[in-house]
């Protein structure tokens, strides 16, 4: 995804450039039209998945939250037909993500930089934890980020894991991984559990067969990522769970975040640290 | 409310006969229509508070707890109609409380020690974290628990604090009060940071006067309690809130809890701690 249109998030020196902006900033440059991975973006601001479905499904969708609450961490849920959010009270969810997708039956219909023409007068939005949001708490750590540091996409991958259905709701749990040196192992497990609420501790850490992932070097979202000799795969719940119910249970229409392009908000990381 | 029966959980001895129950023997006595405070009861494990509602409030209900997670962390939503959790998989939810009390248009109509003659097909039931959990953590870290010693249903208080509104639920905040000495204070906030399941850290310490409450010996709900001369009132959400909406809002039928006289789960208060 990072590679997608030659945007310069892919390098060091933009790795600077998006770090000195704030969120407000960062959604303007998506508005503008600009898409890529937020991996990086707004230091300190929580970043959120998206899923829009129709009222009627909206039940089942937050209920289906509330029973899977580590890949599925609901952060706010609109009223229907709103595009805004306390989070970001600037923000449009229409035109603020760097990239969208839009469902018809559990089918990808289109991958649009804002949702304007596809909006409905009935879509209740979740905005839903984002792991993005801890890897600040985790560079604070000194735990090293290496898709950052690559200028990649982070790697996300479908495992063998069912979540607990709601109503018409089912699907695989998502995880992204990170592949962090053993001496970092500790300190890694320790911030992330402080932040509950962008899917905290990690699932699983080793081998990746645990999870069901035949394979590292190709991930079902994003990029793969490239691991030092020592380093131990550890995998956190993602948010792309939604998207994966969405494409397993086919509700008529919904409307998410292209995996790793997520919604900037205005609030703090801090906020959701528990410790 | 621990009075209100005569039942020994209000002297010390009864505190140690009901401590060396686990969660089923403590639900087979509430079954067998004993009523009082679960305060102390079936040390280590996961209490509840119960708000069943029409499945056309379902989602109003829900959403309010995702918009007030603090007062109202859901730890289960049954299917409608079911009277069954997997917090507690042998429990009947409609038998197994100590007392309930029974809503008609927000008015409190009954205070059955059963709900079988009032149970409904269409009854979703919203089972909610409890600051009872996180009494042990509070006593295994040395800090005092004045209500219980004295044998007393812990206070609750109903604020000036409006929780955000969802579809036709509102209503104010309700909190729990813990006189702390001072020199515990610290171990207070920090064992219950580590449990937002269960409300987590409080929301106001000392001068009752910040959240609107007149005079601590009057609480709304429960028993007041006798401080030491030093301690400090620390105040928790407490999960009391969405029965308050059902009095604020008054839909045509709910079932909840008797305040205090909580759902006892199987549920470990571990596996909710975060860190």
């Amino acid at each position: 995804m990072s590679a997608e249109n030659g945007h310069p998030e892919s390098n060091g020196r933009a790795h600077d450039a998006r770090a000195a902006l704030g969120p407000q900033e960062a959604r303007a440059v998506f508005r503008g039209g600009h898409s890529g991975p937020t991996t990086g973006w707004a230091p300190g601001h929580t970043q959120a998945n998206l899923v829009s479905v129709p009222a009627d499904w909206a039940y089942d969708m937050l209920l289906f939250c509330q029973r899977n609450p580590k890949p599925c961490p609901v952060l706010d849920v609109t009223d229907a037909g709103s595009w805004t959010t306390p989070l970001a009270p600037d923000a449009d969810l229409r035109t603020d993500l760097p990239r969208y997708r839009v469902w018809a039956d559990g089918d990808l219909v289109d991958e649009p930089t804002d949702v304007l023409a596809h909006w409905r007068e009935d879509l209740v939005s979740f905005l839903i934890g984002c792991s993005f949001t801890f890897e600040w708490a985790l560079s604070a750590a000194g735990v090293p980020l290496r898709h950052v540091d690559q200028g990649r996409n982070v790697a996300m991958y479908v495992t063998d894991r069912q979540c607990r259905e709601a109503g018409r709701l089912r699907g695989p749990m998502v995880v992204s991984m990170r592949p962090v040196p053993p001496r970092d192992l500790a300190a890694a497990i320790r911030e992330t559990s402080l932040l509950p609420a962008v899917h905290g501790a990690p699932v699983h850490c080793g081998d990746p067969g645990g999870l069901g992932i035949a394979d590292l070097s190709e991930p079902d979202f994003g990029d793969p990522v490239t691991a030092e000799p020592d380093d131990i795969p550890v995998f956190w719940t993602c948010g792309v769970t939604p998207q994966a119910a969405v494409m397993a249970s086919r509700p008529p229409f919904a409307i998410t975040h292209a995996p790793g392009q997520m919604f900037v908000t205005d609030a703090r990381d801090e906020q959701y640290r528990v410790a």
